[in-house]
């Protein structure tokens, strides 16, 4: 299986790893020689396509910043170029997130599907702006198209819902799907304010230095819309969802809502066809209320009752297990012998 | 798609009751026309290879306790007969749990995996006497063999393990596996001694008038014996498990444990090849820690940290469910056009 990596930060450093480390156990278990044949980050690129050398290309991007150092004498190309014309099974689209436009990691998925290459990404902009239209043109072009990162970092939630529930019906779900926020109203119920609160995320490396995306609950919508889409049928994007931050949410509002027995929690849910993210009262007995960084999700099912899963929502190393599971599952589709 | 129905109670008529209210879903959605062609109870039995009418078979079990009055000149056969001369791509088997020696499910499990039928079951019984050989017998017959029910009742815990962590590796698992304990121990917590949270137990029919399989951790135990086997490759049975019930925990115990901020559930865990039931401080803040008849289960994986799915773990038709998700998935893997 032969893959373009384009983005080439934490995640896909991770990604590499895991391949080195788990080579072994891929061949064993699922008949997989991944190769990694082009790639791609914010400076330059790598192309060979009897695989790159993965030690050497996490040596260069770590004493160099570039992975285009690869090959001194290579000539640079462009990335939409290189998704197009280097021969591979699959691409993997791994730069930031933009949930203005989905660019540029939009552009490099539309190439790659209309190239016939299979997608997986962990980018959720071109998901959150596009999430219909990219779905039609991976069926169009007869293609795999797959996200697990997007939502729950390294918990397979997607999955859960999509593989899991079969033969039953989602019926509406909610949910906390950011960390970030999770970690700063645990600990305003230490009472710290929500400056403190921030902060302190901030020094721990969970919130960015600018934590909008976070805080207005931009993150949380996204990976509402995603979810809605892949496991309601539904045709939806970011402006769909009516969303409300938690930056007005007060160390007293969390000690009011404590005396109650609950906790105010950042709540996305899909519910009778209505997106909304905004801050809720949550029993602290209701198995959603977690704590920390974690992400948790329940699912009303016509049948089963309610199921919930929850584990950690980001993280490089989980998000990059992720990656590799839909690498596994695409094999798994296109080799059916 | 054919099927045999082996133990008509709660979980049989509630999958039957299902296949007539999703009959218009499964043929849409899977393209199945699942069909009962005999069905057996304790005292009875019915044969139609055209398919038996569902709605009748539900009547006549409902007003005449048995479905042996459907055809009222109907010869009565020996089950394993039918399990081996009817025609049929599946049997369910559904009879009472019996951890003492797996019987009578064991020998209908045999029978239909020796004739080549895909078996479907929920009963612990033989699963926790008898995995690694029944494992072997469905190999060598080349069926399909799927228990979904026996963990976690409708709460795909299985299937979650099994199918949602693919690429990362289940270092070790722990659980509340039992609903029933979880709810007495619950009911502990609101200062009922344990023999008024069994009474109370009881008198809503989470636990039976003879509870010991649930109380001495049995039933835990069963379920814990299917996941070690299924999940992590070990070819264990009953007898692997050290066990110890709840019926030495004390209200004292339990005040004690919550002035740490910590409850005592019943917990099943496999780690470095030990399965373990006992019961255990759990911090209240852990996900793991839920209350009433819930089940919860916590996987530790190499690379994806901790993930934790909670859900019911018993109901008739929760358990239907789960047998109707087995069906599809057999489903998916026998036509493989």
């Amino acid at each position: 299986m032969r893959i373009i990596v384009i983005g080439f930060g934490v995640i896909g450093q991770n990604f590499t790893k895991l391949l080195l480390s788990k080579s072994v156990d891929l061949y064993n278990q699922y008949g997989m020689k991944p190769r990694i044949v082009a790639c791609v980050d914010s400076k330059g690129s790598v192309i060979n396509q009897s695989g790159i050398d993965l030690k050497k290309l996490l040596d260069i991007k770590k004493n160099r910043q570039t992975v285009g150092e690869y090959n001194l004498h290579q000539t640079q190309q462009d990335v939409l170029q290189i998704i197009e014309s280097v021969d591979a099974e699959v691409v993997l689209e791994l730069t930031p997130t933009n949930l203005e436009n989905g660019e540029p990691g939009l552009s490099h998925i539309i190439t790659a599907m209309k190239s016939g290459k299979n997608v997986i990404t962990v980018n959720k902009g071109p998901l959150s702006v596009a999430f219909p239209s990219l779905i039609e043109l991976a069926k169009f072009n007869g293609i795999f198209f797959r996200f697990s990162g997007t939502v729950g970092g390294g918990t397979p939630i997607l999955e859960f819902a999509k593989r899991c529930l079969k033969g039953d019906r989602i019926v509406s779900f909610r949910g906390i799907l950011n960390g970030t926020t999770n970690y700063i109203l645990s600990k305003m119920e230490e009472r710290l304010s929500f400056t403190e609160a921030l902060k302190d995320a901030q020094i721990r490396g969970y919130a960015e230095t600018a934590p909008a995306l976070d805080i207005e609950g931009l993150d949380a919508a996204a990976k509402l819309v995603i979810m809605s889409n892949w496991l309601m049928d539904m045709k939806v994007t970011l402006e769909d969802v009516e969303r409300i931050g938690i930056s007005k949410v007060t160390t007293n509002d969390v000690i009011d809502s404590e005396k109650r027995g609950n906790s105010i929690k950042l709540i996305a849910s899909c519910e009778n066809k209505n997106l909304i993210v905004k801050p809720l009262e949550v029993s602290k007995l209701d198995p959603i209320c977690v704590n920390g960084t974690l992400n948790a999700v329940t699912f009303s099912l016509e049948y089963s009752g309610e199921q919930t899963i929850i584990g950690r929502g980001a993280g490089g190393i989980e998000t990059a297990s992720a990656v590799l599971r839909d690498m596994i599952e695409i094999r798994e589709n296109i080799v059916t012998v």
